[in-house]
Formats: structure tokens, C-alpha cells, sequence
């Protein structure tokens, strides 16, 4: 039996890793293994090239270097981890995938959604998820969420400006209308089991 | 004045450094400023880059993400080392660049030369030398000063069987052969001094 590759997309602070962490203990009520993991990062030498994206000054890496970057992490982690575990049987819940490489670095500074389609279809053999939820939070939410956090420091791929968060939602919300088979948007105002709970019902279908 | 971009290549040994500083005397002794850089590195961000590629295991990267992170690196040393270098009117002396990458990487384990020339695109807009010269000797030749090069050790890029290095040379001939323009075969079975002659004597029309 084939395992089945989930990944969650979203701005910051949405709880994406909240819910991922919720997941993985109804599937295994269910005796499913699952494997938890995140990008940029999810296999040894992914996570390296993670360190040098987080690192660093705001200008460390132009848009061209970054692009090829991330591709060249997420082409480790999907041979390296990702498609091992599917192999094997194994769930896969991803935080963050290809879809938030478009939604923060296609369309800006002259990259295009082709271009990094067009990476990953080289680097991971253009693997995609069998299921993508987009969490959204209100704006009010997510600018109370992000306070919170940055109260903590921020890392390169830290926080922006109100109007970049704007941007990056309706570039989510525009992919996932594009691609209703695959993607589910579920709203994550709402108390975490029931964010939990919704996300949980959409996949019953592939858990009865 | 725009100045121009040569680059060296060829395999292990065959004397491209050493060629490489010779040129760089050659153009000061005219009062034209060189950049002397490598591949990989060349840049803060590529050198970073450079170190995830030569560490480690053989088995380190699988090929596609080797691919996307020498791509990676060529774009930062092209944005941040080599285009500003060329507009301010100095001379780019480069010991491998995309070349090697076709060489090396284009052809083995399902990567063609269109998949680097496309990522080399995107990555570094299809920078191409102004000049490339392509160092041979014979495989003799090649034998001694490798065997002379491992007696102080090896990295991951390391030394490969005399097999391999042929089909290597092979590869080069064949690129060189392919866009005469741009490529120069020069042998360097000779004294290095005379191996800078005839670089220079090639030179000439931009020198004059």
C-alpha cells in the first residue's frame, strides 16, 4: 500500500504546525504511520542548505539564488525523506511545500509560477501533494498571531508588512481556487480541535 | 568600457590556476585590472555553497539536487562577482563555470545538457564567456600529475578512474567543437610559459 502525501500551506502564525501535530496523533489512533516534517528542511542535507537560507542579512541571497536554493532542498527532502516514507506506506505531513516557494517567491523580482514549476519539475520530478490544506486566519487574527511571535525574534524569512501579508493570502487563496481537486481552505479562526476535526472529516475518504 | 569574461576548462591537472595567474600578470603588466575567481564559489553566498558541495560523502546529494545547488552557486558568483566585475571594465579570469557543469553533471543520471543549460537560464540570465579555453593533455600526462595531485588527499569532487576522465575530455572536445567561436582547444602537454603564450597570442585581438 501506497501512503498518501499531505502538506499544509499558509502565512505565518496560522498554525500550521499545531494542526500537523494533532494529525499525526489521530492517525496513529488509527495505526497509521505518519512522518512529520517541514521545508525548507526535512532531510540532513536539506536542512543545511536551510541554515543558509534562514541566516543572514535580508539581502544574503538574490531572488534568482534563493529560487534555486529551496529547489535544491526540496529535491533532497522528497528523495531523501519524502518519497521513501510514501514508499513504505508512511502518511506524509508537510509544513510548507512547493506551493509556498509560489506563493513567496513566484511573482516577484521578475520570477514567474512557471519558473518555479519549472524547478521543481527538474530537482523533485514535480511531485505534488495528494492533498494541500490552506489555513487562513482573518487579517485581524494573523496580525495578533504575528505580534505575538515576533515578540520571540525573527529569522530572514521573518515577518512583513500588513500589505505583504495581504499579498501572500490572496496568492494562497488564487492557487487553491485554481486547483480545487487537491487543495482544501479551511478557516483556522476557529478553536484548534475544530481546525483539527474539519481537516480530519475532509480525509476521511482515504482513512475508512 | 565593458570588460571581457574568459573562463579555463577542462579536468583535474591540466594546469588551469596556474594559467589563471599567469593571465592575471600578463593583463597587470598592460594596466588591465583582472578578477581572478573559481567555480564553484567565487562569492560570500557561492563559497557557503561551494563548502555543502565538497564535504561529505559521495553519496551526499543525489544528482538533481547537486545540479540545482552548483546552479545555485553560479547564479550568486554571476550577480555578485562576476557581472559587476565586467561593467566596471576589469577582465574575469574564471577557472570553470557552467562548462563544467555540462561536463560533469549534463548526461549522468538522467540530467541532460538542456536541463543545466536551462537551469544556468534561469539561475544566471545564459551568461556565456566572451572566450573559453579549453586546457587538454594527454592521458599520460594526466595520469602522472593526478596521481602526483592525490598524494595530498581527495575531496568529495575528487579524483575519478582513467575511464572516466576520458569520457570526460571526450565531452569537453565535443562542446568545444560544437560553438567554435566562443572555445579554444589549447594543449598544455607543454611548458606552462608557453601554454600562456598561446592563450595570449588568442588574445590579442582584445588586447590591441
Amino acid at each position: 500500500m501506497s501512503g498518501r502525501f499531505i502538506t499544509l500551506e499558509g502565512g505565518e502564525g496560522v498554525g500550521k504546525s499545531t494542526q500537523i501535530r494533532a494529525l499525526a496523533a489521530a492517525l496513529a489512533g488509527r495505526g497509521i504511520e505518519s512522518v512529520v516534517t517541514r521545508e525548507p528542511g526535512g532531510s540532513v542535507g536539506a536542512e543545511a542548505i536551510r541554515a543558509l537560507l534562514m541566516e543572514g542579512s535580508d539581502d544574503r541571497w538574490d531572488v534568482r539564488s534563493e529560487a534555486l536554493l529551496f529547489a535544491a532542498a526540496r529535491a533532497d527532502h522528497v528523495a531523501r525523506t519524502i518519497r521513501p516514507a510514501i514508499e513504505r506506506g508512511a502518511w506524509v505531513l508537510c509544513d510548507r511545500f512547493v506551493d509556498s516557494s509560489r506563493a513567496y517567491q513566484g511573482g516577484g523580482g521578475g520570477i514567474t509560477d512557471a519558473d518555479i514549476m519549472a524547478l521543481h519539475g527538474f530537482g523533485s520530478l514535480g511531485l505534488l501533494p495528494d492533498r494541500t490544506f490552506l489555513l487562513t486566519v482573518g487579517a485581524d487574527e494573523a496580525a495578533r498571531r504575528l505580534a505575538a511571535r515576533d515578540a520571540g525574534g525573527a529569522d530572514r524569512m521573518g515577518s512583513k508588512p500588513a500589505d505583504y501579508q495581504a499579498r501572500l493570502a490572496a496568492r494562497f487563496a488564487e492557487m487553491a481556487a485554481s486547483e480545487p481537486a487537491r487543495w482544501r481552505v479551511i478557516e483556522a479562526d476557529a478553536p484548534a480541535d475544530a481546525v483539527t476535526a474539519a481537516i480530519l472529516a475532509d480525509l476521511q475518504e482515504w482513512l475508512a
